[in-house]
């Protein structure tokens, strides 16, 4: 008994232990690879999950499919060779692979016959490609992400992502954690955020929050999405209510505004893994803003509104590649965190994420 | 007895098992280093043979001598001193060394003319500067390479070469198998290699191809190396005879056509190995063509071939880059030949060439 | 008795295997860290020694403070912050520190007032930001240097300085060794070094040496600085004294000539540590040169003073720059030293500096 006891204290101290920044990746959920627009018919694109390529091939007809991304004869990028109807052929020798990664060249040598690629899960939906990198017999048990904004026509959806060169906590931490209002006063003015109140859960971690603005003006980019504010006493400061959420592994952001039923804007987003280390991801974000009463307005304002956010964006950046290359600098993560909210989210990722292998582990 | 056979095949099993990516390049041959049109009078260069510096010397009068390309006092970069005479001078301190190696600087201090250079057997030949970096009393009864087509005024030479960023396997490895046609189909057509055969034996590999026509058309450039084919029937197709041998440590391609004594075609190439890892090599390439009939031809079409060799060459390039990148990324060789004659091949690599010392064991 | 004396030979082997590449800067120690031009008021500036960042404030009233460089917090830079008053802030969320390294902030967390950084001792002097890195109860007591030709109006000073990717070790045997000199024969024409004679202590190495002319005209830029020489035999060669001297861990010389009491030239300069492995320096040089009886033709010539020690730096640089590429090339030190100032010199910059610490050890 009292042994049991003593090995689930060592379990945590251990689990606590672990450098977050090391944490991989869960590969049993349905990540975003690619926007649909980037792989036309007959063509295939290299994508990476955490330093593995895959091709995606959207052949002649019917769906994409994902591969191994390197040959099996002799690892050449297999997205450099061509694919002609259903087959994806290599560069180098012209070995042809089927969509069950099935080598089909039988004409190079009889041996070729043996060659085979691993498949992946591959689904399209709403302008993202995704694939399932964990257990196959899994894929089509898990849930499927979904964001109906996109398809609600009184919102207009911006896509954007680019890579980020730090591991994909640092961006759920960034996002989460408003007290980095600061980093954006020369943005959006002086605002002070006011923490509502949080909720957890085994594979979830949310919180709320208000804002009341200190100084400076509010400006147009933020009018627009947020809705203008009168400056009239307690109505300006504290109307809207902002709640940002990981459930594991996505994240999103959602602003409501007293009286207004549907959120005035909602942004869902993904962070894909590319490098084995995992210390640089590629993300996949959809920000869907609420019509205004004169719905063209949105649009005609469209690109101050795609403006802010890339400056937004790109501060953000900024801070979570400084944090990066502190912990390179420094050889682990050295933080010391303040906010109960982004604790929980540590220990959330922590438990949701896989346990870094060493490097001998590795399977390529 | 058992034991004895237990121990053999152990031994096969641990040499099939050494990543052929890492097998050295075998020092006991001459291999080329530099062309003499590099190398002017009382003019010293730079060379590197698997990350060792070599300074090449061609003294005022005489033939050149090699000598290690570090300083012995203070590891300066030799070649950028400075030859006067039959001496070189090092840049830093101006310690003058002779082509024994042998400091002869007393002015600078007595203790200087304990410092001495290693000597490396060095020969020029046909516009090329060879060194021998074996066992140095080998360097005599080692044969030269040869290559008789360089001074045939009926063949036109063209030297060419760059640093490719691969192990020299991949180099051999891709010369010999004529599969990878298919890479360079949009220059010459969609050919379809047969392949008639190989000869192996304790420091060789052969393997003869004919090619078929199958699509497209036959290009100037290539009318010019191989001749014009006519399209009558079964003439057109497996005329001419491809013959590519690798005869450790050198590699020649031969192309011999139906009714001509002489072949078409022959290449001479050497790898050398660039850094410690031997992960980059620099190519020595001499590729010499019949004269046509009319021979002035050849030189009025001559930037064609030119054009045709480096555009193939430069597909080459791009495949055993890749080939390297994926070795690198995979940490190791995942290679499965479905092809004999490389398997072949690559044994003739790994047992020919020298296998890989550790870190520890590494002298500089 | 006999294991004593074998424990002692066991010691000096073993300090004399240490390669004096890996020898660290020792921390006890002021050492310029910038140019105080560099840093105006309420700004604050990222500086580092040995890999460690460090932040310097410059408050808007009284003297510059250093604090550790990456907020306590999360490890963002602190010089991408900005200092108001007396305090500084970190760009990501606002966390205020003041000139103890206290963070002030309470209204992020009540937990952030935990939060404190290091403070280092810092002080200011002719133009130039010390910081003591060692142990902070020794600061005080430690000498300060002192350079007063800087303030002396009767010398004119130019301060320069680059970042030069080489140990700090080269650079101090570089300045020592006059019979480089061969190195600069294109600016300052054929010197012969005569070496008069060194001292030595258990802090300092000095060395003296008097030079000839034997070939080349004397340039204009070097008559600037040493007096124009006259062509009458034994007075134009070995009139000047050259006198270099570690005294650890700086550097200085200094050129006194015949019946001058001042030293026509005086040379002060440090070398400050920038990554963690110390294989890269950043120079703080301090360079008075007499004013001539005209004094204002010095200001005249001064670009040209400024171009020649420009351009008799970067030739040093190129030399110091390929002894640390052939160091890491070679993977330690195979320096054969002859001359026996520089064996001196060596032993001194072992003896004096901080023993390499491996990994492991590594607090950051």
């Amino acid at each position: 008994m009292e042994n049991e006891l003593h090995q689930i204290s060592d379990h945590s101290v251990c689990a606590a232990q672990i450098d977050l920044r090391r944490v991989r990746t869960n590969p049993d959920f349905w990540y975003p690879v690619a926007w649909s627009r980037e792989l036309g018919r007959e063509k295939a694109i290299d994508v990476r999950f955490a330093g593995r390529h895959i091709v995606v091939v959207r052949p002649r007809s019917g769906v994409p499919y994902a591969l191994d991304g390197l040959c099996a004869h002799r690892q050449v990028l297999l997205a450099k060779g061509e694919a002609h109807g259903d087959l994806l052929s290599c560069i180098a020798h012209g070995l042809k692979y089927n969509r069950d990664g099935q080598c089909v060249s039988p004409n190079v040598s009889a041996e070729a016959q043996c060659l085979r690629l691993r498949t992946w899960a591959c689904r399209e939906k709403d302008g993202l490609i995704f694939v399932f990198m964990g257990d196959q017999s899994l894929a089509d048990k898990t849930p499927f992400p979904d964001f109906p904004r996109v398809r609600d026509r009184s919102y207009r959806t911006r896509r954007f992502g680019q890579v980020v060169n730090c591991h994909y906590s640092f961006m759920h931490e960034n996002l989460m954690d408003m007290n980095h209002q600061v980093l954006h006063s020369r943005l959006v003015g002086k605002m002070k955020p006011r923490f509502l109140g949080m909720d957890h859960g085994d594979d979830f971690v949310e919180a709320r929050y208000t804002f009341a603005r200190t100084g400076g003006k509010q400006p147009l980019s933020e009018a627009l999405i947020y809705g203008q504010r009168r400056r009239d006493g307690r109505d300006f400061a504290y109307r809207d209510v902002m709640t940002i959420r990981t459930q594991y592994p996505y994240q999103s952001l959602r602003i409501e505004t007293q009286g207004i039923e549907d959120p005035v804007m909602e942004l869902w987003i993904s962070y894909l893994p590319q490098d084995r280390e995992e210390l640089t991801n590629r993300v996949f974000g959809l920000l869907s803003i609420k019509r205004l009463k004169v719905p063209f307005l949105l649009d005609i304002a469209w690109p101050i509104v795609v403006a802010f956010t890339e400056r937004v964006f790109s501060e953000d950046r900024e801070i979570v590649e400084l944090e990066q290359a502190a912990w390179k600098d420094l050889g682990g993560d050295h933080n010391q965190e303040v906010f109960p909210v982004i604790k929980q989210l540590r220990d959330l990722l922590r438990r949701c994420g896989q346990m870094p292998k060493s490097a001998e582990e590795a399977d390529p």
